[in-house]
């Protein structure tokens, strides 16, 4: 056998933030590699596959990296719109919470948006929550890479209801989440305003001595900056900085509202930036400065954020709202184009994650790799690859093979009972609100 | 026969800018008309129908209305991103018509953009372009409902070489129309900036004299409101005012840059405005002042344009960037929620183009019907029916029905071949451009 898995027939896009193309190109996959990368013309007659794909009329290209998501949190879509931030996290979120989330809810529905996920033609997910171990569990039974943070507040949060345990609980989470390169473990500290510097210190420190990311929410909304300001004298991005925590190992998610020092500080820092521009819209959180800090040299990836405020986790919507928006408001439609979206999406996502093995299609890389169905009214004609940010969308996503393993065949989901997800997340939903409006 | 088709089983939203839903009801349609709508416990038992759709884990809303589209300009999908409004017009948007416009090409990439407006839930769309009456026939043909209004513009132009004609030959597009409530023509002028006042005074007497609408592209940029001013001494829509052109048979496409006054005018002369935020967007040309608007009391209907500058005409995602955008930038996220955006996608926008018979589903209203899959991961659970604005995608209606016919079922176009009509673009398209950078 020479392959696992041979792709054939496919316009194939390696590196999405490339112009080049291969109009009709072939790859095959050795275990969880790619071995070989060519053009039909050049296939050799004789080869033994496992396993032959044929992509005629399918675009071939990485996967897409979500770099931030609260899996579980699908329960809880659509539960509140159109709602301030903080009446939406205090009166409606925060409750929900504390009322429903449970090891099974983290499960069933992280399982949910594990299964969207990979419909929509995302192959690593950066997600942080509670009871991570559940929702390490439901990534791993899908075939979903995944980089898996565990919570951290200075409150009483599902299964820690002490704060005052939240590191070692998160230390435990480390020790036990079972050891495979495909879920990783990492830890994610809420943000500046729900974690003390202690706390935040300590989670830094377990994460350094364990190589593993560090992740938080901050200068999400403006009201956030000017908060911590007033009671620290600092932004939250000065205090994180202050307390040492910025380094190549954080990432730090949302950034709507860092200032000229502080975007050179990301930058120079090293550290990683996750921005979210559909949750960051619909929450009307405002539009993060990334033409400023791509700019500036910061590394940036691209997150749906939980589903509880975007209202999905479809990638390809992402992108396509976030190359839009910055044309927009900064009436420049030269912003952000097409390829810089798609980059952000792929290489710069997983290079943020520290996943250097994942995000371009190169031989010797892991094989993560979605192929799209080009055969359709959207998406006729087609003449670039830029394309996919204006026009596709997560259904137009067919075939899904991640760490050499197909995950999802003619959009079937191969490793799980998708209607008993959903039947399960359903029977959930009565709990949260059994008398609709409708 | 009581009813030419009977659904049952459906989550009913009869009225998109209302917050009730039938949690189970059902729907009958004799001839081209809503006949019934009632709760299913209330359904007859010795009903007859000529076709009885179960729409079980459905939910069935009224089609969705495009306020504004160059279907034929599908051809050009993709041909020239992220570049600015008037170099992608001047330098690549303008030559390419002045190649491949033809009578053929109106036809097929018309009814290439029918075929996916059908497939994402659009039943009704208000079309302008050059040889409008192929695109008429392709609308007609695959049984979309539309306002196919003519091109008017004083340069050259497919189909009427001599701008002196443009006149006459808009009266003879009237006139030989086929006479259809499906498909009723109107007229286009296409801006201030590229028709004389004689043009646009003897394109709306026409219109008036017709009772037929009378459309233009109007305050799309900054740049075009700022020389309108420099050259005339007044703004494009205070010039349309003064030309007598705007009263309630008016449609305004755009206006992206009216100032208070225009806006107060806009609503006081009854005149009604279509915004196209994702073309908008994506071109740069600004965020339309839809909240300020509304308030106003001005009507508004929502617009994907033509695909050339959108990428697509999805109008599930064109709702979900309109909530969107003016929440970021407004910083609130209580401005334009879900419903508005859906009565804009709907009755607001049916009222714009003067079609009082749809956009609600009402006993004795015109039979423009969508079925939705909730059944799906992405759109699980589900609480409201705000959901369909910021989860909802195109490929989630499955059954479309227009004027009483079924043009859709199971995803499934019944008019057309759609093999077809992609082959017919897709050869058309080597010609633009066959020699890709791939």
């Amino acid at each position: 056998m020479d392959y696992d898995i041979l792709i054939t027939n496919a316009m194939l896009l390696t590196d999405a933030g490339q112009k080049e193309v291969l109009p009709r190109g072939f790859l095959g996959i050795q275990g969880r590699k790619i071995a070989v990368i060519g053009r039909m013309a050049d296939l050799p007659t004789n080869l033994k596959a496992g396993r032959i794909i044929d992509a005629a009329g399918g675009l071939v290209m990485p996967g897409l990296i979500n770099g931030h998501c609260h899996a579980a949190m699908t329960l809880f879509r659509g539960l509140a719109d159109d709602l301030p931030l903080m009446t939406w996290l205090n009166e409606h979120i925060f409750p929900a919470e504390a009322s429903h989330v449970s090891r099974e809810m983290v499960y069933w529905c992280s399982k949910l948006a594990a299964a969207e996920m990979v419909l929509s033609g995302t192959t690593t997910v950066a997600d942080g929550y509670f009871f991570e171990e559940e929702a390490a569990r439901a990534f791993r039974e899908i075939g979903l890479r995944a980089v898996a943070a565990q919570g951290i507040i200075d409150f009483p949060a599902p299964g820690v209801p002490d704060p005052a345990e939240n590191i070692k609980a998160a230390e435990q989470y480390i020790d036990n989440l079972p050891s495979d390169d495909l879920v990783r473990p990492a830890l994610f500290c809420h943000s500046p305003y729900t974690c003390s510097p202690v706390t935040l210190q300590a989670a830094k420190r377990l994460a350094t001595e364990r190589h593993i990311k560090f992740f938080i929410h901050v200068a999400e909304t403006s009201a956030e900056v000017e908060t911590h300001r007033r009671q620290h004298g600092l932004s939250p991005i000065q205090h994180l900085r202050q307390l040492n925590l910025l380094d190549e190992n954080t990432v730090c998610v949302h950034c709507v509202w860092p200032s000229a020092a502080e975007i050179a500080l990301l930058a120079d820092t090293g550290c990683g930036v996750i921005t979210c521009p559909e949750s960051n819209m619909k929450l009307a959180s405002g539009i993060a400065p990334v033409p400023k800090m791509l700019a500036a040299g910061a590394l940036l990836g691209i997150g749906t954020d939980g589903c509880a405020s975007n209202n999905d986790l479809d990638m390809l919507q992402e992108i396509d709202s976030l190359a839009k928006i910055h044309k927009a408001v900064n009436l420049d439609p030269t912003i952000i184009p097409a390829r810089t979206a798609l980059k952000m999406a792929t290489s710069s996502g997983a290079m943020v994650l520290g996943l250097d093995e994942v995000g371009t299609l190169r031989v010797g890389m892991q094989a993560d790799i979605i192929i799209l169905d080009l055969n359709q009214p959207h998406l006729t004609p087609f003449y670039t690859p830029d394309l996919l940010v204006y026009a596709a969308r997560g259904s137009d996503v067919k075939t899904s093979i991640i760490a050499g393993q197909l995950v999802m065949e003619n959009r079937k989901l191969l490793n799980i009972d998708l209607a008993e997800t959903m039947a399960a997340v359903q029977k959930m939903r009565e709990a949260v609100n059994p008398s609709l409006e409708m």
